[in-house]
Formats: structure tokens, sequence, C-alpha cells
């Protein structure tokens, strides 16, 4: 199918797709073709007006009262339930804290503690590598050893040693998504406990943290969730392991007395032992608004239009792109992947500068990865045959050799 | 003097105040007598804007770019670099990151494995609960003893076997001021480590980080820096422990190479090793705008401001409130006070509920506090003169005794 014939295919699919309306609810820039927000997620019409009205109206106008007239106090746990929903935890098993890393942190001490006797931390080696770079703090704080393997080899690592397992559910780089029932699973029954990234998969398809019987799992505000740059990041602690767990961030706002100001810490009975500080309200606020984009959709449907974007990519890349020095990083099968489709190519740096000149926006993993996300709330058909014709035109007119990539990238 | 005439001379020092223009930085609510900016700094009038070019220009229209073209980037450390100035730090030793608890927790590791074979850490007893919360837990992750002691008897607690010493600068309940540069000198005297609470005066009063030669300080940024509800805040880390600091929290924006997605950490050279995952834009470039408050000012003249309003206040409290039931929990002397005046009275839950409802902010502190913040960016000598006058009617009428209280309110 020359990609004239896929355009008119795309345009069709388009105007039959059920989930075709939500992207107006997103403010993007006209003609820009945005394939990065599993790096930061698209901007939702409710968000300004929102945060305009936390500053002035809520900050600026009600001043310290807001803690409780706009129940700034509670938002971390309200927002940590509107995201259990989409990631298939309780309302009380999720909330909104820190970073992606701090809630880590907390997750893999916690877990490590539930595990006293056991002495070792499984990681995925091709893991995030802030997730490791926590991890191994973790390991070398509680006197643990670590074992890096690779996930589909993850079983034979398993034994009566091993406290804590964690792992991404979609790989930030390749976008191989792994199987988080069978992982959980199998380490449940080596008797140790799993702990979840979800970042590159919330938001874009179905996550069942309770069917899956996931112990701990943390993940990213801004991504697929859309909450701004640097929104705040969430845990959620499975409920049978609540009043066990043990912080080694215990802040105030954790307390089961916090207003009390008590001089000895004791963590409130729930999920709230994972909150530490204070959230940083004006982004907290803007990621509770932006989730508003989610509402009336269930994950089923938004993973029927991520598949068929990325399967209309995948099929489009091997007619077009294939014979032209790409490969692709990303499994085929649609049940190992994410919504992101990686591409190889030797000049991958030079290939996503190029195609940001003509207003498509992905992003390179080093060494040689073009990663292409496909934000299902917002990305149309029409967008992936665009992203084809000028992948197709960058390489044909050898523009990757002439960029010059002189810029940082922001990453995960 | 009668508060008539209390309010002519307050009228007068307020003519003549040559920070008063200062306030119109600021949007009040008209007359509201704010004395919770110790709590959560009021909005200072740039910072509506600037969100929201930051949320619908960058975010919503640059996208991703942003972090080049707008540099979010670097943000941490240019604000950091802002706040230095605010406290006596080398623009290199500042950056913006994570909550105050969590940096306290980086810091209080750092410092302790900077001092090997020492395994006590000391611990202000009376300082805010969340410091002694996470002290604790560092104590427990590193196998370390703990002491709490009084901190004006300091130096008989210190003995080679200190490694670090923790506290805070001004007392959140009493307003007292500790001695930066004598303590400091104390602790180094001992071979020890300092760790500095700036959260009760950095933006009040002056902090000579530098002079004092102070090796690591936290602080917050919602407080006298008015950087909005739940800013992000800020770690300092002296310049000789560049390079050889070790932080728990290993995230990818602290790695020497963060870009590089390396399989193992390696800290940066500098105060970016104190970064961590990724700072909250939103709220970090609101705390951006709203630090141009103190632009043209220097600390001198915003401490003059101050001690003028406490002064007054002090001068007002003996003459009407002592006899009314009130004490003074905060020292008198100028030096040993920070910008607020804790009251002492049997009824203070009730006696704050009921200055509320008089359109006079303060707050309360377990067991028997009023606590008053002067901000002395915005709070004027005629707001001093009208607190008191409402503090004596609450009192005469027994207002306090029919008050219910029964919001929570937020702390620190």
């Amino acid at each position: 199918m020359d990609l004239t014939d896929a355009l008119r295919r795309a345009e069709r699919l388009d105007a039959d797709d059920p989930l075709a309306h939500v992207r107006g609810r997103f403010s993007l820039p006209d003609g820009l073709v945005y394939l990065d927000g599993n790096s930061l997620g698209a901007l939702s019409r409710p968000v300004p007006p929102a945060v305009a009205g936390v500053v002035e109206e809520q900050w600026g106008g009600d001043l310290v009262s807001s803690w409780n007239t706009h129940d700034w106090w509670d938002a971390p746990r309200r927002v940590g339930a509107r995201i259990a929903r989409l990631v298939g935890a309780a309302d009380d098993e999720v909330v909104v804290a820190d970073s992606t890393s701090v809630n880590l942190f907390k997750a893999l001490v916690a877990a490590a503690r539930l595990r006293p006797g056991r002495a070792t931390l499984v990681l995925e080696a091709g893991n995030f590598p802030a997730d490791l770079y926590i991890a191994d703090s973790v390991a070398d704080l509680l006197g643990l050893a670590v074992r890096r393997v690779d996930p589909l080899a993850l079983t034979a690592a398993l034994d009566d040693d091993v406290a804590v397992v964690s792992l991404s559910h979609v790989d930030y780089r390749t976008g191989r998504a792994y199987d988080m029932d069978g992982v959980t699973r199998d380490v449940h029954g080596a008797g140790a406990l799993v702990v979840w990234d979800l970042s590159h998969s919330a938001g874009a398809m179905p996550v069942e943290l309770g069917v899956c019987d996931v112990d701990f799992a943390v993940g990213c505000g801004y991504k697929y969730l859309n909450g701004g740059p640097g929104a705040p990041a969430y845990v959620m602690v499975a409920r049978r392991h609540h009043g066990t767990m043990r912080s080694p961030l215990p802040g105030w706002t954790g307390h089961a007395r916090p207003f009390a100001m008590e001089a000895t810490y004791e963590p409130a009975a729930g999920i709230d032992a994972m909150r530490c500080g204070t959230t940083p309200m004006l982004s907290l606020l803007a990621l509770e608004s932006a989730l508003s984009a989610f509402d009336g959709l269930t994950m089923a449907e938004v993973r029927d239009r991520s598949l068929s974007l990325t399967t209309l990519f995948l099929d489009l890349a091997d007619e077009h792109l294939v014979a032209r020095g790409f490969g692709i990083a990303t499994p085929r099968a649609s049940d190992e992947r994410g919504s992101q489709v990686s591409l190889t190519h030797a000049g991958a740096y030079g290939v996503v500068q190029a195609l940001a000149a003509r207003g498509v926006v992905g992003d390179f993993r080093d060494p040689d990865i073009v990663r292409l996300g496909f934000a299902p709330l917002y990305v149309r058909h029409v967008d992936v045959v665009t992203a084809v014709h000028h992948l197709v035109e960058v390489v044909e007119a050898g523009e990757e050799r002439d960029a010059r990539w002189t810029v940082r990238t922001t990453v995960t």
C-alpha cells in the first residue's frame, strides 16, 4: 500500500474511531505530529483555567485556609484514587507523592523489610537507569545483594534468598510489555514481593494491579497521564501490606496523627504512610485536572485505539522503512508491547532531529533508537502515516547526516 | 500607649518604612491581616501570568522541547542560585529539589557518610517533628545512635562519636533563633558536620551559610520564600563536600552524564548530585517567579523591617496581652528570634479560630501556642496593632471559649 492509499485508509480509521473525539479534550499546536507523549503528555483543555483558579482564588484569595476549604490536604489521596481506577487498584491503595524515583526508593525499602532474612534484590537489567540506581542504593543501605537479570529469564533467578523483584511493566526503550500476571505469580511462588514501575504503561493500556495481586507499584504523572512537566508521581501498595509496611521516608504527612506534631513517628494505618512532605500543589492539581481526559473511557477502549495506531505504524514500517535502514526494536505480538514503537537506525540521532524540523516530534534513545510514542488519547491514524512519510523523506534525502543534534532531550 | 495611639504610631512607621512599597508586589485580600506567611507565603503579582505562560505557551505550545527552549532542565539550579543569594551561599551550592524532608534525608545520609567511624546523630530535641522522624530513619538505616538534646545544651552532647548534628535555625513553635555561627563552630570543633533546616529563617532574616562555614542546609519554598503551596524545597551543600558527598537517592538527574542513560550511577561533580527525579515544573517556576519579590532588597533591610514589626508587637503584647492571660514564648532579645512571635494561652485553640473569624489569620500549635508570623515583605505595622486589638477583644469577650475548632490546619 503506497502512502497515499495509507493516508486514505487512516482517514477512514479516524472517521470510524469511537475515541476520535477525545483528541478535542487536548490543546495541541496546529500541524504538529506529537509522538512524544510518553515523555511529556500534551496539555488538556481544562488545565489552564484549573491552575489559574488554584493560583489566584485558592492560594491568592484563601491562602492557608485552602488546606481545608479547597481540601488540599486530601488531594494526594483524591488524585491517587483517580489513578487507581486506571491501573486496577482500589481507591485506598494509591497516593500521589514525590517523584517516581523517590517512590521506588520507599517501595523497595518497604518491600525488603517485609521479607526479613532474605538478602537479594532482583532487578530487570534493562530497566530505566534511575530505577537501577535507586535499587542499588537500597541494596547498599540495607546490606542486600543485587542480581540484574533479563526479565525473560527471571524465573531462573528466583530462589529463597530473593526478597524483592523490581521491574518495569513496559520497557522505556523498546516498548516491550512484560507479563505482569505471570511474573508476579512467579515472584510470589518464590516467596518474594514485586515492585512494578508503570511509567510507560499506565494511561496507555490496561494495568490490572489487583487482578495480578501486585504488591507495590510506582509510576509517573507526566507521561500518558498528561499531568504536566515534572508532575508528581504515585505509589500503590496492596492493602494486605498496609499497617505493616515501613517507609524509609517518614514525613509528617504520613503520620497516624499528622497534626498532633508528636515527637515520635507512628505510620498512618493505610496508604498515607507512603506520604512524606507536602506535595507541590500547583503541579498536583494540574494532574488532577488533566486526568479528566480519561472521563468516560475504559482502558480496554484506550488499548484498542493504541493497538490500532501501533499496528498501522508497524505495517507501514515493514513496507516502507525496513528496506531503508530501519530496524524494529518493539515486539510484534500485540500483547508484548505498550503504546510506543521503537525503530533502530544507524543515524537515529539525526533522524529524530530532522523529523522534528519537519514537525514530527519523537525522541532518541542511546545508541540507535528512534522512539515514537502513540499516546492513544490524542494521536490520530493520519499522524501515523504522516510520520512514516517524513521518515521516508528524511532518509531518502539523507537529512539525518546533515542534522546537528545540539540540544539535550528529556528522558524516560 | 493605648491602641489608638499605637495605631497612629504604626501609621507613621509604615509611612517612613523604606520597604513599605514591597507590599505592593503581593496580591493580598482586602481587609485581611495575614500573619501566617510562615506557613504559606502570600501570592506575589508576577506569579499568575508566569504560571499561565508556563502552562499554555511552554507546556501546551512547545511541549517536550521546552526542556531546552525554556531551559526547564537548568531551572532547579537557576532557582537554587537565586535562593543561595538569600542564604549567604554560593550560586553553585544550592539546588531546588523534592521536599524539605526528602532533602533532609539526603543531607543527613550524605553527611554521615562523610564521617565514617562515628556512629551518633545529635538532634535538636524540639526540632520540627518531621525532621526528627527523618533523622530517626537515617539512624535506623545506617545503624547510628541518636541523641536528642536541648540545642542550648548542645556543646555538652558533642564528642568524638558524633557524626552529624541536625537542627533548625529558627524553632517552628517558639520562633527562637539559634546561633548558627557558634553552633557550627562547636560542631566542627568536635569533628562533626552540621545540617541546618532554614525553613523558618530563609527569606525573613539574614542567613550566612558561607560565613558560618555550614556543611549542609535544607529549607522550604512555601513559607517566607512565597513559592506557593507545597513549593519544592532546596538543599545546600558546601563546595568542599562536592564530589565526595553521596546521596542515598541517586536519580538520573543527578548523574554525571544524565542523558547517557548509563547502567551504573556516577554522581555529578557538583550540587547536581543532590538532584533525584524530575522537579514539578509548574510549582518550581511559580517559586522562581515569586522570588522576584526580593529583587533589589538586602536581607539586612528585610531584617530591620522584621524586627520593627516584631518589636512593636512584643511591646504591645507586654502592655495589653500579658495581663489578659497570654504568655510570650518567643525570646525578647532581637538576635534570639526569627520573624514570628508565639503567644501562649490556655485557650489558644479557640483564640486562633476567633481571630480568623475577625480577619486575622495566625495559627495554633499544640498545646497552647498562638503563632503569629510577621512576613517582612508584606505585613505592615498597622497590621500589628490590628492583631493586638482583636486579641484583646477576643479574650475580653471570651470568644475563644465559644469558638469551635473544627478544621485542620497545615503546619510547620
